[in-house]
């Protein structure tokens, strides 16, 4: 389903890349067969790429053959790309081959790469000649203004996670929030929340959210349900996957530009879609008001394949009808069905609490989770000292399924907030993101779990984001709710 | 040295390229990783290619990673490329890694390539789409005009041979005569003495063997010794190689271009760049007036390594020297010392012939090639008669080096022809370049030994050339010789 005229207000929201041209020197290596080099641009950079090479020795008498590759982290180097057999497509790996018939020649890359570190193998040059990289000219692209941001005095510790939060949202901020400009270069509405998160504290590009959220509106599954994300080429279509919390988060994303824009004429307009969401998505509930999997598409949560999502999924429930309410309410619509939902669905919800573990369970096999905990405090359905308990009880709990996602970490640091436990949340945060700072980052990863940095539910490393959206959030955390802590 | 009147001159003969369109229609296949497909198209093309491919299935969501190698003859597919380790750069192999970040795409391919057949391996799509190849569309390119060809009433036989060998011309007539399509596309001056002469009796684009005889005259080696070839590309610039052949036979291409065109100013224009290389080459004879190789560049002949080049050398010097001659003789030059000259050589020529074995014998090993025989015939160091009786000799020895390269079979089909030898140049011609048409080509070969027809002087087939101009002279051998032998 198509609608034109969200569709076209997207269009007219689209935003004019800004770009910085970064240019490296070569050095004097002279190139020969199977000769590599290895150029560190200093910093992830999104952008498109021109090397200028020279030929030395004889006349230049047989085409130049190199292979190039482009890595995010410099670990990327070390994986074997030839064997990856992953789920996800290869094609994402971000390497070529190229011949060069004439040189010296200044290559422009026809694709746009997101990179720190550029390696260079020699596939083949003549015994005539020799190869020299005389220049490597990036012009990087990104919609998030520089200038928009304010520079808060954060300690040293603050100032290095605002710093590398920053440069993940603004690599991210392109054409669309994308959810990682390596892989998927993808809107997908839970990022998206995230992202616009961020963006309010920052680079304050709130057209961009605007533009998003007309760009799910103006595409949608057959009977109006949103898609988890949306392709923009090469037309604007949304996805066949729906996924039941980010069809949800809509809303919560609505809301949240409202309450940073006050732009009521948007909320008016695309109010709607929300409320069409909560018709179908309210379906996916039994008699008891308990969530029912098998009724609902997928729901995310986190990249945990053993988490059971039924409290946390009646909780998303929860806390995206508590936003819907008060988009009602602005709009001065009748809320007493949907009130009424509320109580029915939180009450349902508190029964998934197991007084005697202190602790909500998760579907027939009572589950222990910290998802489950996070999604019921996030949710509110529990009072704040409650809320406290619980995430106290949970460290103790050493069989609780973890996080994994820096995407689920950002609800737990939410959830400690809610709960009152500034203190530590601050803490968890800096130990979760400090573990990618310590491993040398410059943009926040798609997955990192501490205890298995390896890990990937991909099948490599190869594929992953290592420049992803969902992650970007220290600098929202840091300037919503830690900017006085500073030294 | 470079002599930018000669330059200038050269660029103003820069030909148009004439193109063809062909348009390849897709087929249905659906296409997953790791399928391959080979598009046929029919003939030999030289040109620009660009490929229509779209994406079926789901909403296209991962970049479309592929491979495609171009093969003149389908046997280059059966290559292993990756293990090729030959002198020849692997870079001359035509194949191609592509990432393709939006479909539906007409992919255009920035470089130019020689072939018939196209292989398309997938290399990766994602889980949700498969590809389609909806058309193949190639700009074939030439400065070669069909319009001009007469089209002799040949039987059966000779047309085919006529045809492929009009072919190889054409797709060599680009912006200078290239030796070879796929591999060195470059302008050599041995080559061109054969295209110059197949050119006059069919496409007759004369002004691109005058533009050749000035891009060579118009950059030369220090002393003004000619290269053995010239780059046009970034500028036009000789080799580093000359070779004591290849240098005389500008000469012969001054000569025959002034005989087939009148053009007495070009001939004027260019003699002094003959008397050089006359006044520098006639340092390589020792005092009995016999050639010395260790004074000489290389002297080519043949693809063959274990050739002697002394009689074949002298042999080329005076067939050089007695166009120079007539030459000196239209410009009404003194050519007393000359002629005097000449006679010396072949004096010294006539001393190369045994007696006892009835044949030339050549070097210190007084070595039996069919190059030294027929070098002598076509330099007209001994009469008709003795010609003949020396072709039929050479027949009956066994131990006498073969041919392996067309452009030294030519030769032998012309010492044939001028040994009044017609019916037996006829036969041997279709013998030789049969062998290629009966294996399938659509354009003769840079190498081709009936005996052998897998040897390398490169280390592999992957890098040979399977369209290649010194093979291309049947053509000129028919029209100018055999045509009343139609049917």
């Amino acid at each position: 389903m198509r609608n034109a005229d969200y569709l076209e207000k997207a269009e007219g929201l689209r935003p004019v890349l800004i770009e910085e041209k970064i240019r490296i020197k070569g050095r004097d290596e002279v190139l020969q067969n199977g000769d590599e080099v290895i150029y560190d641009l200093g910093n992830h950079y999104v952008g498109h790429l021109s090397i200028s090479f020279s030929s030395i020795g004889r006349h230049f008498d047989a085409p130049f053959y190199f292979q190039i590759q482009f890595a995010e982290i410099k670990e990327e180097f070390d994986q074997d790309v030839d064997s990856y057999d992953g789920w996800i497509a290869r094609s994402w790996i971000q390497e070529e081959r190229v011949h060069i018939d004439v040189l010296p020649c200044t290559y422009e890359f026809a694709r746009r790469y997101a990179f720190r570190y550029l390696k260079i193998k020699v596939l083949s040059v003549s015994e005539n000649y020799s190869v020299k990289i005389d220049s490597i000219d990036l012009k990087a692209v990104s919609s998030a203004n520089d200038s928009r941001l304010t520079h808060p005095e954060f300690c040293k510790e603050d100032e290095l996670l605002d710093k590398v939060s920053l440069r993940t949202l603004h690599n991210c901020m392109q054409e669309v929030f994308e959810d990682g400009p390596k892989r998927d270069r993808r809107l997908w509405l839970g990022d998206l929340r995230l992202q616009a998160l961020a963006n309010y504290e920052t680079y304050k590009n709130n057209d961009l959210v605007k533009r998003c959220l007309y760009l799910f509106a103006g595409t949608t599954l057959e009977d109006g349900k949103l898609s988890s994300n949306i392709f923009i080429e090469p037309e604007v279509e949304c996805d066949y996957q729906s996924m039941f919390d980010y069809a949800l988060f809509f809303i919560n994303v609505l809301y949240g530009y409202y309450e940073n824009t006050g732009d009521l004429e948007t909320l008016k307009d695309l109010e709607p879609v929300c409320v069409r969401q909560h018709e179908i998505l309210k379906n996916c509930f039994d008699e008891n008001d308990v969530i029912d999997l098998d009724k609902c598409d997928r729901v995310f949560i986190d990249w945990n394949f053993s988490l059971d999502k039924t409290a946390s999924g009646q909780a998303v429930y929860i806390y995206a009808l508590k936003d819907l309410l008060k988009i009602e309410k602005i709009l001065k619509k009748d809320t007493k069905d949907l009130e009424e939902e509320i109580v029915r669905k939180q009450a349902a919800a508190i029964k998934m609490f197991d007084e005697s573990k202190g602790l909500f369970v998760s579907g027939k096999e009572r589950q222990i989770s910290y998802a489950s905990q996070i999604w019921m405090i996030l949710a509110g359905v529990i009072d704040m000292n409650k809320a406290k308990e619980i995430l106290d009880r949970l460290e103790e709990h050493k069989d609780a399924i973890k996080l994994i996602s820096p995407y689920a970490y950002h609800h737990y640091i939410q959830a400690l907030i809610d709960a009152g436990e500034t203190e530590k949340a601050y803490g968890k945060m800096h130990d979760y993101w400090d573990g990618m700072i310590k491993k040398g980052c410059d943009t926040f990863w798609e997955i990192y779990d501490p205890k298995d940095p390896d890990a990937s539910p991909y099948g490599g490393l190869a594929v992953h984001s290592f420049c992803h959206a969902w992650s970007c959030t220290p600098t929202y955390f840091l300037r919503k709710y830690f900017v006085k802590k500073q030294s």
